[in-house]
């Protein structure tokens, strides 16, 4: 059936793009030029093809809308509100002011439906996007029964040039392409514009071409403008592609209608006042008049509204229909959506006593993900191709693949992501996002620095999100400093709402996934080791549960050794050599500085008091330690390649130099005659909780 | 003229895949599969196409050699010790164990001659090749007469599917496309194999495809094991193309020799005892022994290395002649070879006064980078698409582009490298490996972030690069927490040998420049802001580039306030604020923790000294501050979106609750009665310095 526009459909794109000139002009702040460019296909999309609700924003089944291109969030915000959102027309006149529900760049955390992902720093969006997707088909593999198709939405995405140039958006359209995601659909907005000026200066490439690489349906409509008809014949057919995900690119023109119209000029800053004054009038708008939404334009909206309320309804009604075929998987679903975990599923986590034997922590997790994965079927598993490195993959998992590679299905939760950290981190935001999946996925510690733009975004977006983060320190040996984190512990502590988990033996690694899955707004990332661990004397889950606290307590002691994961069996060692010198030394165990700082103030002073010196050992630098101890003793630069055991004692972190050490602080504070103050108390004075 | 390999070229080849199963026996640690699987096409390189000695290792026009798929280090210590390099055979056996010349991966920082970047990390080395290319492309076209083509030097680089599915890597191929760099010849080694087996598990792209569409030029070799012609006719043809680089694949098989091989079990082990047996029979090897280059294969390399020594010779005679015709360009030439900066070059930098007016410091950056442009030719600018905001361009600067696009041409300094962060940092860190040239370019500070990986690589291999990195704070306002790096600052701050400036007006971000200038050996980030700011009464060059000191001095103080960056002249409000309570303030200014912790401790001790409370306030968070001061006042977690007063507001980063705060730390130091150690003095204690 070939499409006819109305004239309602050319009122509602000038609507849209005469609205984005006003919302950037009054915030005098924004890019008006994306909006303008690509409101026809948004209309189109969000007029003839999604399927949502904002009365019913969460239900399950709506397709998904990703911004890639976040910088012209005005464009969404409109959409939102146009389809019956909770964004009024105050809200977009607050665009990018303090508080308002509109911000900068699209942001999940501000309340607004319909964001479905935070996007704007370019290449998360569209990786995220892969996530829905994968999210999608996994959800409809494992709930899809005979004449109940509960799972059949699309992910619909736009995307720019600046996303396109990012590696994660390459990494996730390499992945995307390879998992034959039929249900992606994304348009790129070709309109040869970046910050720089025209897209021959730096971006050359066949961009159709390259996705043909990657094994897309690669469609052009060379008309973004005004074929319309275009447009939704190319939507049409991406809908009859079934087994590969679509790029359509479409040529438009950014600021269209703005007398620099084409030019980098509209790209990001308000148009001008005269400038706007001859679009209104082009598009047959009064001048005079700002904010205008013709009434024939919120009817066509009003009906949009409906049929998406009326599906959503429909599937309400079918899901209850379900109830009553498929009881068990009713319930597992509902409980799914509700965001429970299921009931008594810590019982699953293992824990050691000091007889048992030592044991890398990389091995610890896998036995932990390994009755997780039983435990808990919203875990979803992977590994950026280290899975026999990260021992993420438990004994049955099936790989996550298109079942014609006959290597999985679409019901496997186990993700062969390759060599693609970023994309990985970025594709996690999306499963999570997706609102029925704990994403986990495996690299070496330090190569979630490759991925750490991801990261911040889980953190912002308050996604759920569990890396296995292996090879967590010099500890790796031979591979070298290329390959040993000194430093990502500091970056991934510094960022908000993230714990960094670094376990000390069992059972602070079972201590570390119980609060990540507990943890259903916040990302964590779980440093484990390559080499043995020995069970600690002292350690329990519940102990370790609250991110640090005393492993060995003595009476009257000389110092705190205050460490995290491998640095603690050493210093328990340590403290034996101190011993031999008569000084009394508690250890302490911080396995996860954020979950420890959240602890009531009487508590982390118990933990860490006042009256003798803390000494703060591990094999990372010293960046970030100083609100914990009065010295550290750790890395001072990068490390070397060698066996384990050598670096540990190249770099002074046996229990000899660390007990020499921690007898010269102690020295050093007698005969100084100054108090040993816990930072945690010069902290608690400051923090209105003492 | 056809190719005939000898019997001798069999023999290297064998003993290049025997001495790669030996060395990794030996260490029982390491990657025999890629080194034997390999062997053929890098003896076909080395001994025919590679031009450069082990006598003149740092010869500027020799061929670059980068093995991007460094985990195969043993091949390329192989190379080297066969090309006369300064490895012995006793290095090789020495392989990744303690201080050996060979660790885990390659590093250009153990004093190996002919290990041009440090790789490992995939997607990184290739993307330096796309640098070293840069930098060939521009020394030829800024430095060859009619006559004397000085330089005409290739880069060769292996890599494998793990670099190929790196987001950095696709983002450098684009951009290596873009430029036509025709001097760059990369080898895939197509073998199949990841760490998680099969690459059919994650990477099923048309790599060729995807290359072409790159505007690549792309050739096959199928049988990478044995057609010894057919690799040589490929690298032949790849000479020929001038305005394309060239990707060969070359099918291999990963362990050749091996009775696993094809499998992922020769990737990342040694092989067993008995199947190094076979493999010595299997290529006419006494089985016995180990480590053995048969005396043909010697010598045949003894040719090799003459032919390198002479073609090195042959330059230095040409630069000779050129220096008669030439002075000027000789002259200029040889001191940047030798590492030298212009006479005087700092007296361009800009100097400021407290009646100058308030400027941005991205527009105070924007000024030195245009005095220094003129007065430090090596600088090669450039930008991640975000040239006017990060203002990175000076006024006359030329485009780096292929003269046939009229952008610009090959002799240009300004380089546009797409959105593409990641390989930005890569690609700076090969611009400096040349050795001819100091790289700046510019993201905001927040996209630094996506770069990480490629910037402790930096660092680790002691690359002088400079990122201008602009909207450092909630500073840049209305973008909002996507783009605000809160946690930035501290991930930077951590790495070893980096050195992170937060400059607080015009005169220190003069000395910013001037130590990242001088720093000939480390990378550096210089955090700009979007906002203006205060020319401040106190600051010079000359303390700055201590990277602390105390702007302003007070007798009997009652606090300290220590910040940077715009939060400077905050807090020098907030101590007017104090003064009217009674207070007195002294303020400290903090661009450089890390030059600053170089300082003598008598002089740090002097700007951070005991005796009374230290406040520390940055519109970043805490992480790290602890070492500088007692308290802190900073963000708390993310940004916002809003006009960056705004926010300054909400998140009490102005005068007033910064006094508030302070007065709240001196009445809790007077009242608690406890002795304010200055958190130097501890530091002192301890490093041997006090």
């Amino acid at each position: 059936m070939p499409f006819t526009p109305s004239p309602t459909d050319e009122k509602a794109i000038a609507t849209i793009r005469t609205l984005a000139a006003d919302i950037v002009a009054k915030s005098n702040s924004g890019h008006p030029g994306m909006p303008m460019g690509m409101a026809p296909i948004a209309h189109l999309l969000f007029s003839r093809f999604y399927t949502g609700s904002g009365k019913d924003a969460k239900w399950i089944n709506r397709d998904r809308f990703v911004l890639s291109n976040g910088h012209g969030c005005a464009l969404q915000y409109i959409m939102l509100h146009l389809l019956g959102y909770n964004l009024s027309m105050d809200d977009l006149k607050s665009f990018r002011q303090l508080d308002s529900k509109c911000p900068g760049h699209p942001e999940t955390n501000h309340g607004v439906d319909g964001i479905e992902v935070t996007t704007g720093p370019l290449g998360q969006g569209f990786s995220n996007s892969v996530g829905l997707a994968i999210a999608q088909a996994n959800a409809a593999a494992t709930f899809n029964k005979d004449g109940f198709e509960l799972f059949n939405n699309k992910t619909y995405t736009f995307l720019g040039d600046g996303c396109l140039q990012e590696g994660v958006a390459s990494e996730a359209a390499s992945l995307a392409g390879h998992l034959k995601l039929g249900n992606l659909i994304c348009i790129y907005d070709d309109n040869h514009i970046s910050i720089d000026g025209d897209t021959a200066c730096s971006f050359t490439e066949d961009v159709e071409q390259r996705f043909l690489a990657y094994d897309w349906h690669v469609l052009a409509v060379n008309d973004g403008d005004k074929d319309l008809a275009g447009m939704y014949a190319a939507i049409e057919e991406a809908h009859k592609v079934t087994d590969k995900p679509t790029l359509i690119r479409l040529k438009t023109t950014i600021g269209f209608g703005s007398k620099i119209q084409g030019g980098a000029g509209t790209h990001g800053a308000p148009l001008k006042a005269d400038d706007i004054v001859q679009l209104k009038e082009k598009f047959g708008f009064n001048p005079e008049e700002k904010f205008v939404v013709p009434d024939e334009v919120y009817a066509a909206y009003k009906e949009i509204q409906q049929k998406g309320a009326d599906a959503a309804s429909k599937w309400h009604k079918q899901f209850d229909e379900f109830k009553s075929k498929f009881s068990a998987e009713h319930k597992e679903l509902s409980r799914r959506i509700a965001g429970e975990l299921p009931q008594g599923w810590e019982s699953a986590l293992p824990t050691y006593s000091p007889s048992d034997s030592a044991v890398a922590s990389r091995k610890l997790s896998e036995t932990v993900l390994a009755k997780l994965a039983v435990a808990i079927p919203e875990l979803l598993g992977g590994s950026a191709d280290l899975t026999g490195s990260n021992l993420t993959r438990w004994g049955d998992a099936v790989d996550f693949q298109h079942p014609s590679t006959r290597l999985g299905d679409y019901s496997g939760r186990y993700i062969r992501y390759g060599v693609r950290e970023h994309a990985m981190g970025a594709i996690m935001n999306g499963l999570n996002a997706y609102g029925l999946f704990i994403p986990t996925a495996g690299t070496f510690l330090n190569f979630v620095s490759y991925a750490i733009g991801a990261v911040r975004l889980s953190a912002l977006s308050k996604h759920q999100v569990i890396w296995v983060a292996t090879h967590d320190s010099i500890g790796l040996g031979e591979d070298g400093p290329t390959h040993q984190p000194v430093e990502t512990a500091s970056a991934l502590r510094a960022i908000p709402n993230l714990d960094f988990w670094r376990p000390a033996d069992g059972n602070e690694t079972s201590a570390a996934y119980k609060v990540a899955i507990e943890a259903r707004h916040n990302p964590s990332v779980l440093a484990l080791t390559r080499q043995n661990l020995p069970q600690l004397e002292g350690s329990s889950i519940e102990k370790a549960a609250k991110g640090g606290y005393v492993l060995k307590e003595v009476e009257n002691a000389d110092i705190t050794l205050a460490a995290t994961g491998s640095e603690v069996a050493i210093c328990v060692d340590a403290a034996k050599e101190l011993e031999k010198q008569g000084l009394k030394a508690r250890i302490v165990s911080l396995p996860c500085m954020s979950v420890f700082d959240k602890q009531p103030i009487d508590y982390r002073l118990s933990v860490l008091p006042s009256g003798h010196p803390i000494l703060g050992v591990e094999a990372y630098g010293k960046h970030g330690w100083a609100q914990y101890c009065h010295v550290f003793h750790g890395m001072k630069g990068f490390g070397a390649s060698a066996p384990a055991p050598a670096l540990y004692k190249k770099f002074l972190l046996e229990p000899q130099p660390i007990a020499e050490k921690a007898s010269k602080v102690v020295a050093h504070y007698k005969k100084s005659n100054v108090a040993a103050v816990s930072p945690i108390e010069l902290e608690a004075a400051f923090s209105g909780e003492a």
